[in-house]
């Protein structure tokens, strides 16, 4: 979807728009006053003050039909530039401009456009003539304070978009809706996924039970995973001391991204804004031989990151964050394996989730540049090498950024295309050949040798939050059976008749543990299964006479208006299928 | 068991026998100087300067014996009271006596305490002669600092214990042996359950692989059993601003327990000490009627508190604690409902890890203190009968502590005794008449009107840290099958002829869920099964050409010499049979 902002004619046109929107503004509301009509991300808006009235839909289809007007007529667009004093003068009787005319330097020259009637200070650039501004939409309106400041007026502020032709506007509002409707903020206070408070903090989201529900069983399902492929759990603190950061280097090179250090005593203490060295601890609490490698430890890990309160949104950027982090500690030799290994996974769990637009990106070093990276040429190259035919073997479609790894080893990083936004980073799995000397970490080689392991820093989800974020987008909140918070909701038909045997199929249902709901309100029938629909319940099960006498199950299945009757037998199938299959 | 420190006579009869212990060091070693000698929890110890002599076992030995023939003599413990120019004159030629006498003020009275040809500058108490310090053990001996300053020179540090009879010293010896071995920093060591490391900080273990398992059972076990109940867990931040904890009232009456606060940009960060707060904002994140309670908000909940370094211990006491917590939010009517859930919930659980020795100890409030308690006589007696009430309908052994309760309401404590060391509370159930208050909570009841929530703070194993450790010193690191990190071992008798079916054995437990080691070192079939007792492995698998031809099993369960061969159904019965029962 287009940024407005992003791109120069898109920004124009829009901001010529504002203005073409202002002209039809006063058009109606002769004694309108303008404050500031900048473009955004979505289009444009203006802050408008219009004496005592408020806006409703039908003035902003009066408004609209206004500009469709001017728009027709066609004037051209002109520059004109003034001195301070002539714009002072010529905007005498408008107070806001008047506030932003001050803020101009002495003997700056400041610009005004025109197009017929209509004159506004502006500092352009605008398009050639009102006539580029025909496919336009005003998407909405609210009372905004004067400089954003509740002790001021309210203003009126209409919102809109322009696009150069009515295929590419009509595009873009269902794309604009498609977002909306999408936005996991929006879902998540929906479906009571999730929540923030201010008493709590910016960017610290509390997961509820919904949410949480969601979490755990991507919690169990890549820990399952991660048990089969000899992964080692630990449970580590969201803290460390000020000196385990300055060992590990992010101290130096990470600290505006930390939290302020906490004095205890005469322990300095941090939240960690990674979990690796706390890795590297565990590795080094005994000696190793070349035996026990590799050595894989996994952590569901809480970690801190510094963020601008204002850059936080929801689960997708966030203070506090659990990782699906992993460390695996190899020997050179095994680097080709474990790479592999790990590529495996996150393919075998975009199949799982059905994500299929993506690309791998392998960051490798600048072999020119010898003061960018950790100097070993013989470790970069055999890790390279082996990186680049793990990816070719598999059939990969990946890219290679030449100078992108870091300081320490080259990197893979998995981006991928969701439904609305920009591209997402879900996985990552980066080589390091410097934190394990950092910790003095070695094991012992075959020839009874000290060296250093490899350690391959990984994450499948990337983060919980992050992850579970992405998924509520791209399914729109209609999760599969296996995530979904309630799995089934078992209506009877009548109450008076029916709701033993419901009560006796939820009871089946709850004891093979499944999130069930039963539906006994005094509601009709009609109503409890829309309500079933809107609450995006995945399974609905409508007991009545017939399903009462033959022991039998009817059910829909969400987004199909097909009732399908099965035996009881069938039905568990038909439900363990679906959980296994994880749609 | 005793604490020597606790009980005046064994205080003053150690303290004796470290007098005797010093005479007799004296007589062996005529130029001994000494320093302190003071009572401890396990008896004594007395720091000495031997000149150059490093003490070894024999040394000890030596020790004993003359000490056991000074006892013989029985000479009688003489106080005698001198001034401080006295004691500096007696003493003038022991660097370490002056440096104590100097400490006594001008004037001071000081005592000596003489038996024999024996003084020693003292402030006493002592028995009476030194013949009832005759069934004494010197326990151990090491190096320690003069002044415990590293810069000092190392005096030699000899511990030892006395008590009245033999028969007492030899139950001592033995439960000190048994303490010893149960000690869970000991088998979390041995076992690698956790560490812990400075560079993350003292009262911060990290939770080993092996530890990890045993904690995430616990999870799996209690999750299951309060999802069973209807609790609703959710995940939140381990931090909230200051004003979450002003609101809470813990920054006024718990800050000394808290982390330092932390400032980012305009909001005040600080490390939670409880997560009642959160749970509070997940209550109110939705209006509620009386249709929805009771509503259970469970959470295993990450919290930290302020210990001294010195006084943190082990997974016992810690900095960083995992609460495994819950908050019930009740209608006045439904306290006895849910306090009734939460009891049996207790007796569920205990039984489950064969707790036995427990008393449930009621705090109430006292009625003619109208001060300390929150005001509303009715809703204590309602709660406190309603408390009563369950209590003895469920037949459980409890006592009242009457003016024990919390300001804001009444508290079930259960008192565990474990196998060694003083009583701990596990499980908790406190009910709150503020905190919602504080919250400003609400729900609307049958007539419509507002009406304020009462909320049951509530954990059953306490924190997942102290239960673990609990646990270690319960079962002496020997772990129920279903909580064991490694549960089977499987040794093919013979690696050129039976690995293959020991393979096979160990894949099919495997894929069973199980946590399975194959031993295929090239190691005596003896060697290997005494290490899988050494590693306290639960079951251990033997494989030849018996089971081998007859596709059967050979087992041996932990702490029997008995091999069992059953056929492979048979013997995955009996696993999950053991699982199923937790034993």
């Amino acid at each position: 979807m287009e940024n407005m902002k992003e791109n120069e004619y898109l920004s124009k046109l829009n901001h010529s728009c504002a203005h073409l929107m202002a002209q039809a503004v006063k058009h109606i509301y002769p004694n309108a006053l303008f404050w500031v009509g900048p473009v955004i991300e979505e289009g444009f808006y203006y802050d408008m003050d219009l004496g005592g009235v408020t806006l409703t839909e039908e003035d902003l289809e009066k408004i609209s039909k206004e500009m469709k007007k001017i728009s027709k007529d066609g004037k051209r667009i002109i520059r004109e530039e003034i001195s301070k004093e002539e714009a002072l003068e010529k905007f005498k009787n408008d107070p806001y401009k008047i506030d932003l005319i001050e803020n101009f330097k002495e003997g700056e020259v400041i610009s005004c456009y025109s197009q017929g009637d209509f004159t506004d200070l502006c500092r352009g650039p605008h398009v050639e003539s009102v006539k580029e501004c025909k496919h336009f939409k005003l998407l909405k309106f609210s009372g905004s304070y004067y400089k954003g400041d509740p002790k001021n007026k309210v203003l009126q502020r209409i919102y809109g978009v322009c696009l150069p032709s009515e295929e590419e506007l009509s595009q873009y509002l269902e794309e604009l809706e498609d977002r909306k409707l999408r936005d996991h903020r929006k879902i998540g206070k929906e479906q009571e996924l999730f929540m923030n408070h201010e008493l709590v903090g910016a960017g610290m989201p509390l997961w509820l039970p919904n949410g949480a529900i969601i979490r755990k069983e991507l919690e169990n399902y890549i820990y399952e995973k991660e048990k089969k492929l000899g992964y080692l759990h630990v449970y580590t603190p969201c803290v460390g001391t000020v000196n385990l950061y300055k060992t590990s280097g992010h101290w130096d090179h990470y600290k505006e991204n930390m939290f302020p250090k906490m004095q205890v005593d005469d322990e300095e203490f941090v939240l960690r804004p990674m979990n690796c060295p706390h890795h590297m601890l565990v590795y080094k609490n005994k000696p190793h031989s070349y035996r026990d490698l590799p050595i894989r430890i996994g952590e569901f890990a809480t970690d801190f990151r510094y963020e601008a309160s204002g850059a936080v949104k929801g689960l997708e950027r966030v203070r506090c964050m659990c990782q699906n982090d992993a460390h695996l500690f190899v020997t050179k030799e095994q680097i080709k394996e474990e790479f592999q290994k790990v590529v495996r996974l996150i393919l075998d769990v975009y199949q799982d989730f059905g994500i299929k637009n993506y690309k791998f990106r392998l960051s490798l070093r600048d072999k020119n540049d010898k003061e960018k990276y950790f100097d070993d040429d013989e470790m970069w190259d055999n890790a390279e090498n082996k990186l680049r035919e793990v990816l070719n073997d598999l059939k990969v479609d990946y890219f290679e950024a030449i100078g992108e790894a870091a300081f320490y080893g080259p990197k893979l990083d998995v981006e991928v295309k969701p439904a609305v936004g920009p591209d997402v980073t879900l996985s990552t799995c980066q080589l390091d050949f410097l934190l394990p000397r950092r910790f003095d970490l070695t094991y012992i080689d075959s020839n009874g040798e000290k060296q250093v392991p490899v350690v391959l820093h990984r994450a499948i989800f990337g983060t919980f939050d992050r992850f579970t974020a992405f998924l509520i987008e791209e399914v729109k909140g209609i999760f599969p059976l296996w995530l979904s918070p309630t799995q089934i909701n078992v209506i009877p038909v009548n109450n008076e008749y029916h709701l033993e045997y419901a009560k006796e199929i939820f009871d089946l249902l709850q004891d093979l543990g499944y999130r069930v709901k039963l539906d006994s309100r005094e509601e009709k029938l009609s109503y409890k299964m829309r309500e079933s629909v809107i609450q995006k319940i995945p399974v609905t099960v409508i007991l009545g006479q017939k399903e009462m006498d033959s022991s039998s199950i009817s059910y829909r299945v969400y987004g199909s208006e097909e009732t399908i009757t099965v035996s009881k037998e069938e039905f568990l199938n038909y439900l363990k299928e679906r959980i296994e299959k994880k749609n």
